[in-house]
């Protein structure tokens, strides 16, 4: 197997931390708009790891270095914004792709707060036909989120229920970062667009539908010391990916920004602080959410002053194999103190990186084969809960 | 009566629609850093009315400007950091002066919310023996609130009550905007200014201190239809002046911000948006508290989409003249209705306007004398509370 890793941010470099550990493939090459991020992703790692330049924009210059290295199998790492350019390189270079999240939705144009526009995905899924035509794969949402609460999704469907009423994905934290008042782990820029776009809900007798943002909080109960965490509905690949392999009658996302978070964003957006429109300021024109994430310490740099854990899930309710109903957790934590002594990544990007590194080792080994647009729910569940385990970091489950 | 009015904003040009009614002055010299601005407050009205053109941060040019028209009163209707030039001009020229905001104050060093630094007009009161020996007077702090207030304070210690346990101004609204989700009804920039500034507490056994930004929360029912709002205590001239003249066992200032605008302020605070300090944003430098104020509308262009009403007031407990306990809330309420249909101006700017001209009316048939540097609780009230009424906007009593 010959790996194009596009991006050398937090989480390209966590990826690459992890996968210097196996030997599943025989070579990454880490490429990134900026050579000395990749290289400095790769300094002290064998020598199966090279860096390049790219421009992920670009599906010429990626398949153009996928030619040059002869790839098999490319996996994004970058901004969503940047998913269709790759997605269509690695297609143009005959090899297999992954990413972590999927391509942009955009709200319905009249109703934005009641029905769907164009989806998370759609723009990937359009090419489906062409991708099982031409014997390629293109494993979509293999993060943590979407990812691995894709598959204890798909689980559950197997192994632990009959029918499902609902599965929810449910992700908090108790990180804190020392020093700081208010210091997101993660981009405000991004967090702002996650959250503010409408969430989408999945019924069966419904399809797809968006509410108001931060719609149905609900307080959930976070295993491993993480607590109780109030969550909202929110816009993510899983309502998409999932309802196309798994039976179930609810379909749901819900992220644990906790009340405080939640006030910022709606403080935000409320004084038209989250807005991507430049206002004249003095002289000069700024974003407002450029102003927003420049008063903020950058997340890159908080992995060592962070404490805590962070889990990620999916909570499904339904009818157990004894015909009782059954509600049950099936969880991933990773604590950051555990993630930043053992790989030196915080725990947030960590846990998004070590599901693609073991997605590939999966393809590599053959456990896991397919063609076409698939999300991670249409693969068999079990390989990939165990080889996530033999890495080290083991997954739980709750009956509730 | 020869007045130079200083500041042809809000309030400067409802106190030009509030003076035009009134035919107790000669003159009054509008000026401005903007000759329009000045121009556009006086259109319409008699000939007693001269534009003109001043720089407020100016001393020699206030001065000059006083001598040029033999003005024997200056009304300063300017943002507060213009205080000492105007007052100093005022002075020079052998002028009377009135403000409705003092000099600033400036936090202690070390323990800011616990112990005063700089008060508010202390640079004011730092004058008073010259004033007095010129034989010239200097009201401070005659808006509304300062102002109106504090002549409450001394109605009710006069007339009222044999003895005073706290003195505590309440300010309150229901105001909205239609078309607007937040849109504060004046400046957010001093807003911030104000309520995060360490509020000042006097007590008789203590003197004056500080604590921290929107401390001693309390939910305030106004009268008239208001109802409750939830107050904190914000620094305020009030609670510097009245100690001075008025005897109280504490004197406290609480600002009905409202649990939404307080969750408002304590955000921007949190994200570092309330700062003056300029930030990098891509290739430019901006103040986050400049972007904040440029994302919300204008307050001076609100007036017509106002609904709702302003009320500032006295809430006075302790023991009344039989010997009971009595608390009692003397205020004032004005409908945003009332002051467009009647005046062209909103409620919060006419509110403040209306005060500093019945003091000049008093001042100019004698019912008012003084010199040195004076609160206007250091005059009698009850001419001033009479000739408010004929005004057409009679203060209210609520024993509680």
């Amino acid at each position: 197997m010959r790996i194009l890793l596009v991006g050398a941010g937090g989480v390209g470099s966590a990826a690459v931390s992890i996968a210097a550990r196996r030997s599943f493939f025989d070579t990454m090459v880490v490429a990134d708009h900026d050579p000395g991020r990749a290289g400095r992703a790769i300094a002290g790692h064998d020598a199966r790891f090279v860096a390049a330049r790219v421009d992920a924009s670009s599906a010429g210059e990626v398949a153009a270095l996928c030619r040059e290295h002869r790839i098999t199998h490319v996996l994004n790492a970058v901004d969503p914004r940047f998913v269709l350019p790759i997605f269509e390189g690695a297609y143009a270079a005959g090899a297999d792709y992954l990413d972590m999240a999927m391509s942009l939705s955009r709200p319905h144009p009249r109703n934005p707060y009641s029905e769907t526009g164009v989806k998370l995905g759609d723009a990937q899924f359009a090419a489906a036909e062409q991708w099982r035509e031409a014997g390629r794969l293109a494993l979509c949402g293999i993060g943590v989120e979407p990812g691995l609460s894709d598959i204890f999704a798909r689980y559950a469907a197997d192994e632990l229920f009959t029918e499902i009423d609902e599965i929810g994905i449910r992700d908090g934290a108790n990180l804190t970062v020392d020093g700081h008042d208010f210091a997101p782990s993660f981009s405000i820029w991004t967090t702002i667009e996650e959250c503010l776009n409408p969430p989408v809900v999945w019924e069966a007798d419904r399809g797809w539908y968006t509410t108001p943002p931060f719609s149905e909080p609900e307080v959930f109960e976070f295993p491993e010391g993480i607590g109780p965490v109030e969550c909202v509905n929110v816009e993510h690949e899983e309502v998409l990916l999932i309802p196309r392999w798994v039976g179930a009658r609810r379909v749901t996302f819900k992220y644990g920004l906790g009340d405080e978070f939640i006030g910022v964003l709606k403080t935000l957006h409320k004084l038209g602080l989250d807005s991507t429109a430049p206002v004249r300021v003095g002289g000069v024109q700024v974003t407002p959410r450029d102003v927003v994430a420049a008063c903020l310490p950058d997340p890159a740099t908080l992995g060592p002053a962070m404490r805590g854990k962070t889990c990620a899930g999916t909570y499904v309710t339904g009818t157990g194999p004894d015909g009782h109903p059954r509600r049950v957790y099936l969880y991933h934590v990773v604590d950051n103190e555990w993630s930043m002594t053992e790989y030196g990544h915080q725990a947030v990007v960590w846990q998004t990186a070590v599901n693609p590194i073991v997605a590939l080792e999966l393809l590599a080994n053959g456990a896991w084969t397919g063609t076409g647009v698939l999300g991670p729910e249409a693969l068999p569940p079990r390989p990939f809960l165990d080889l996530l385990t033999a890495y080290g970091s083991p997954w739980g489950m709750e009956e509730r």
